[in-house]
């Protein structure tokens, strides 16, 4: 018999509980949860080593069979670890270090938004700067998002490849590796129970379709992006690679970071409107780039909530599914240490910050981006993420 | 023993041979494909009927299989069809009026490019029309395109509910049900085999990637899309619901029908250059709407072609999958009665045009839109592609 023994307060502690899936040498990859810097594989700890869905390699059927058996999931596992292990868990036990984490889910459509006023304040300023309103008019409205490329999504730690693609010059349009590489600090948010097609979800109906919470950055070529976006939006800029924290924070975990969001004025339109419970989330989030915390961008002061992003997306009929994913856009505070993006963070690259002694606007080739948050627990604890990971390496030539 | 009898000049003929997903009472989706009338089951008339690809739900197994397999397979059925029935293949047919035909295809990720430039100066003279210029600086050099959601793609003859969302008013926006619903006459483009993450398909590579094309209505709320499209470009204005043909035509049945594409001038970029086949396709649309056609939109004016649209798409190293779905965007040629979206042929809803009697603009409840097309085979053939058939059903209150 044994116990596993995390500090109460530790980032994975108990009250954090997060779903991944990892692989050992020689297995296929299955799904887990980490306690402390434990990985614990689910089917082995609750008893029934190869139920179909426990011992999945995505969380996809766990998320389809609903928010009720989220609960009952969630609290088998509480109690399987508060005490000592029973017998047949003990090969469900793996150090952090000794697995390959893998994608948690198969993202099937994938939309990105652009929730944060200050981040689209700060690009509006920098891309029309004789306008006295940063904001375009349909800002405060509706959640403006796009549709991005599922396939591109990756898990922490694999390595990004400078995209080539054209960018615009004075001469005209040029091919070759992007020179003005960035950054986005997103929050995603796993849709669990999808829509049928022409049967909305209701923003006050949003709780018991949103599953959890991933690091999401959302890499942005904006030589390319700036090329090409007008007008159907971008596409080549950043459909290249997409980076996700390897553990979904479930939102039953996260109670205790709900907060009020802005008050929205113009009142939004009725389908918006309706939140009962306060859907903000308290997440800090971190930007380090090569060593050092650059950013730090408070995901509380986001405008639009994943509820009225979901109710939104779907108010039109559209269907989701299991597994889709949607991610916040670029979260920026009002501060300049808070912004989320290097375009903003060096004003367009025109004034460098200074990272780990050297003057930088737009990434190189060696760079390494960590983006990590934590969030409030209960009872003083603290929630933490994990984190989604990145390095530069240089353009392939083509072949 | 039997002989299927099927005209040599059928659109359906030998030199056809469609891949599609049919079902029967009581049984699961399996792959046919279409001869003449008749709809075969292609695991049962190639004598495995329980061949894992062949019989599968979607064509997905077998565009993974790869261009020499889609050949083998092609030859096999031509051979079964031509002769005497074998013994096996009794229950292989079917009336195509007996059974239900599904989607072809599991999509990942859609993109509808923008390809044709009769269509964007259209959309350029309508929406900027202080402008000389009606293509934007980016147009000539690249084909713009977006993600789109793949889970509303939907299979001809599915009903279209219109759809709610918002749109702009002279007092701000107000919700309700669409008011400028169109349609969008498209040819998609079925990803055979894909591309590992960070290796590009080169254009002159594309022949042996892309495996099939469908009809595909991208339908499209004018008013949604107008209010929403800045700066991110369409999402719900488009992603309630696109209908495509259950038929998908191997590029290996349209040799007869490459032409070549239109001249490019300014020449493109070394990457979208090298086209050693003609890729141009000289597919004859036609757009029935309540019963008249109204339009007939000629494929083989386009400006750019599928095998420049999937080198882009991929140039920065985005992954493409088997079973992704890429469309044209709208297809329109020079003249009036060549325009594939009504609002290009009622410029804007400014001229109505006559449909069956009746004086419109754009689709009201209970409007039905059936594209059709056909394009050369070999012989003095021609080539069909069934129909993607949709009606409109009227929007549905919140619940």
């Amino acid at each position: 018999m044994t116990r596993l023994e995390v500090a109460a307060d530790d980032l994975f502690g108990l009250h954090n509980l997060p779903y991944g899936v990892y692989s050992v040498p020689g297995q296929e990859p299955r799904l887990a949860t980490r306690y402390g810097d434990y990985v614990v594989d689910l089917a082995l700890l609750l008893g029934d080593p190869d139920d179909p869905v426990l011992a999945a390699p995505s969380l996809n059927p766990l998320l389809a069979q609903g928010h009720a058996r989220w609960v009952e999931v969630r609290t088998a596992i509480t109690q399987a670890l508060r005490g000592d292990l029973p017998e047949h868990a003990v090969h469900a036990v793996h150090d952090l270090g000794a697995v390959t984490l893998h994608l948690p889910v198969e993202v099937a459509d994938y939309v990105d938004f652009y929730a944060s006023e200050h981040h689209a304040a700060n690009l509006g300023r920098l891309f029309r700067p004789d306008n006295p309103e940063p904001l375009l008019p349909n800002w405060r409205h509706l959640p403006v998002g796009y549709h991005g490329r599922s396939a591109s999504i990756v898990v922490s730690g694999t390595d990004i490849v400078r995209p080539c693609g054209q960018r615009a010059s004075d001469t005209g349009p040029v091919f070759g590796p992007s020179t003005r590489l960035d950054i986005e600090a997103e929050i995603g948010f796993v849709v669990g129970t999808g829509n049928p097609m022409g049967e909305p979800i209701a923003v006050e109906a949003a709780e018991r379709h949103l599953f959890g919470v991933v690091l999401f950055n959302d890499w942005s070529a904006r030589d390319i992006q700036a090329w090409e976006y007008v007008p159907l939006g971008p596409n080549l800029g950043k459909s290249f690679a997409s980076t996700i924290s390897p553990w979904v924070v479930p939102m039953l975990a996260l109670e205790a970071a709900r907060v009020p969001t802005p008050v929205q004025e113009p009142a939004v339109l009725p389908y918006l409107a309706m939140q009962p419970h306060p859907w903000g989330l308290d997440i800090d989030l971190e930007v380090e780039w090569n060593g050092e915390v650059v950013s730090r961008p408070p995901y509380a002061a986001m405008y639009w909530s994943p509820a009225q992003m979901l109710a939104h997306l779907t108010v039109n009929g559209a269907p989701t599914r299991s597994g889709d994913l949607f991610a916040s856009g670029t979260v920026s505070g009002p501060a300049k240490e808070q912004r989320g993006a290097f375009i903003e963070l060096t004003w367009g690259g025109r004034e460098p910050v200074t990272v780990a002694g050297a003057r930088r606007t737009f990434l190189e080739d060696g760079d390494e981006v960590v983006l990590r948050a934590t969030a409030p627990g209960p009872d003083g604890t603290r929630i933490g993420f994990g984190e989604a990971r990145g390095r530069i390496t240089p353009a392939k030539p083509r072949s």
